[in-house]
């Protein structure tokens, strides 16, 4: 038996054409323990993004229904070499309900059931996915409710484990009013876990405020760094995440740790030797990071990927993580979408226009 | 009894006015286990300089003899507020002859003995110093010789320890031809370590390759990067020391890395999994560092400081690298100098502008 229907794929080719479009595909029986879901709900996350325009001019491509057609820079052309002329499917992760499956237990008791899962290829009316990476869901659970709960949920409760395992005790969260922002600030409050929030405008803050945060901070304002020392002088949050990459935030961030740090010690000329740490883990900002090294010589900047993060972790720690995220759902890990677009939809100018922003709070979601 | 003679002193205050100037100075009978050495030479290295000018204007400062003053921008007057009013000494190590000891019998050992020490003040005519952080010489070698026996010496063997403490093979060093380079060159073709030495200029690249460097790349050569990546394929060098700290050095390094890791690989929108790491060391770039993020999600920059790493190593790797270093000093661990310059000489308009400079290969000696 095969079942038919449609794929988004994205194709770069060496002289930086970057073809995005609808395609018909089949897909046949799963074998083993693979399972078919049907796809019900997929958000588009940051880290597909990536994947699908990564720093293509989608202002100035060619739209036609199911085909963009772009230009990528050059030296991301160049970057990328590995990918071209690959059609790559895409689509971290969503819900769906499992239509087929190979010959394994696991696959077979998935039959029938709704689940949520992160097959990679997600963006498509059918999904190939390992039963392991599937996570059946209760009935009154919608597929909107369940196709974020993956990639947001792990890593925010990644930013945690990693916090205990690197022995800081506090957190500092840029672009923190975000779906992820906010399951975070949602963790902290129920673990007792200090949180500062940083945000780009005062809407934001109030949101956070409403949550019952108790640091948000603007970015925007003037004495945005000094007042951030202060939240970390009290919270002692000396780790900080930042998904826009670009720009001065992780600079920042380690400048009003050093202040807090350095505040009342006698002068040296090397800083703090309080360690200090940001995790650089998206690019919301494509631009380069920039460091102004105010912070002494006691400082690390790194990136943080959910990947590693997990195979670090180890098998223990995942179940105990993963068996969070599904009680909690549609509470601590619950998403907020701002459209819902099919397929077709999702290839359009005014909607990529939208998500492909990256704005806090401006999150789609695929309905294949 | 009381030895009389002169010290170098900078102190900046809060208005931004930072002076330094030549003092008369009266030092007392030491006492315990301290010692009171003679100076007799004693290197500027840039570690010093972050404390005697920092960022100041030194070329347009007011020079009168014994005494400069100058302008420290307002950012960094600021930064400093812990050391406003405070007429500090400095220069951390050097070498003399113990002329007096307190009565512990590790002191009394020392006396009339020519010491490699680092005192912290060794811009003087005298330095009071702890007993354990004087290291008797042979009669054979000179002040000069022992001068530059522990800043540089312990750098170097700490990035070859630190290397091995964080499991990586092989090291990419910025600035290479300095005498810190040149020793980290000795202690690797020593112990077989892969060396990857970055300079940038014709003249420090034959140097390096007279002394039988392996792998020398100019950072001015336009397909340097590319070039670094080949190195690095070579020797699988994935950690990085650079004490330029300001502009893309760090990136350049992160960047040759990922493209020496990824060659061949199948493509990853998060680019490799391979460890990458840069340390950044010193600021001969008093800029800020720029990182273009095109190197992935597995990358790490901090900040490395001789002080933090030894308290981490423990007093028995200390130990062996102490008596590594006091058995190479003529040979692995030579220093070479540009010039030589009493007290009064080295705050002269001349000498500042050249030593302050802070160019690979120009380093001055003081004969107090």
């Amino acid at each position: 038996m095969a079942w038919r229907g449609q794929q988004v794929t994205t194709r770069l080719d060496s002289d930086g054409t970057l073809t995005v479009e609808l395609r018909e595909q089949e897909w046949q029986q799963p074998t083993g323990a693979m399972v078919l879901v049907r796809m019900e709900a997929a958000p588009i996350n940051p880290s597909d993004l990536g994947l699908l325009f990564a720093s293509a001019d989608t202002d100035n491509a060619e739209y036609s229904p199911g085909r963009i057609v772009a230009r990528m820079p050059e030296a991301a052309t160049r970057a990328m070499a590995a990918r071209h002329g690959m059609a790559m499917p895409l689509g971290n992760e969503g819900a769906g309900t499992v239509v087929a499956a190979g010959d394994d237990p696991a696959a077979q008791a998935l039959v029938g059931k709704r689940v949520a899962c992160v097959p990679g290829t997600a963006y498509a009316t059918y999904a190939l996915c390992p039963a392991a990476m599937c996570m059946p869901v209760d009935d009154s659970v919608t597929a909107e409710q369940a196709a974020s709960s993956f990639v947001n949920p792990m890593t925010a409760l990644g930013f945690v484990e990693t916090m205990r395992m690197e022995g800081f005790t506090g957190l500092i969260h840029a672009a923190a009013a975000s779906n992820l922002g906010q399951m975070l600030l949602r963790i902290c409050q129920k673990d007792g876990i200090p949180l500062v929030n940083v945000v780009r405008s005062s809407e934001q803050a109030a949101l956070l405020t409403d949550m019952g945060a108790s640091h948000v901070l603007d970015m925007k304002d003037p004495d945005f760094v000094t007042r951030l020392a202060g939240a970390i002088k009290q919270t002692g949050a000396m780790l900080g995440f930042d998904p826009i990459g670009g720009g001065k935030m992780a600079s920042n961030m380690l400048t009003a740790m050093e202040l807090a740090a350095s505040e009342g010690q006698p002068f040296s000329r090397y800083g703090s030797s309080t360690a200090k740490k940001v995790y650089i883990y998206g690019a919301l900002d494509l631009g380069p990071t920039i460091l102004n090294r105010s912070f002494g010589l006691t400082w690390d900047v790194g990136g943080w990927l959910l990947t590693p993060f997990m195979a670090k972790a180890g098998p223990e720690v995942l179940m105990r993580m993963r068996g969070r995220v599904m009680q909690g759902l549609t509470t601590t890990f619950a998403s907020h979408y701002k459209a819902r677009v099919d397929l077709a939809q999702m290839l359009s100018k005014d909607a990529v226009a939208e998500y492909n922003a990256r704005r806090t709070g401006e999150k789609y979601l695929v309905i294949p």
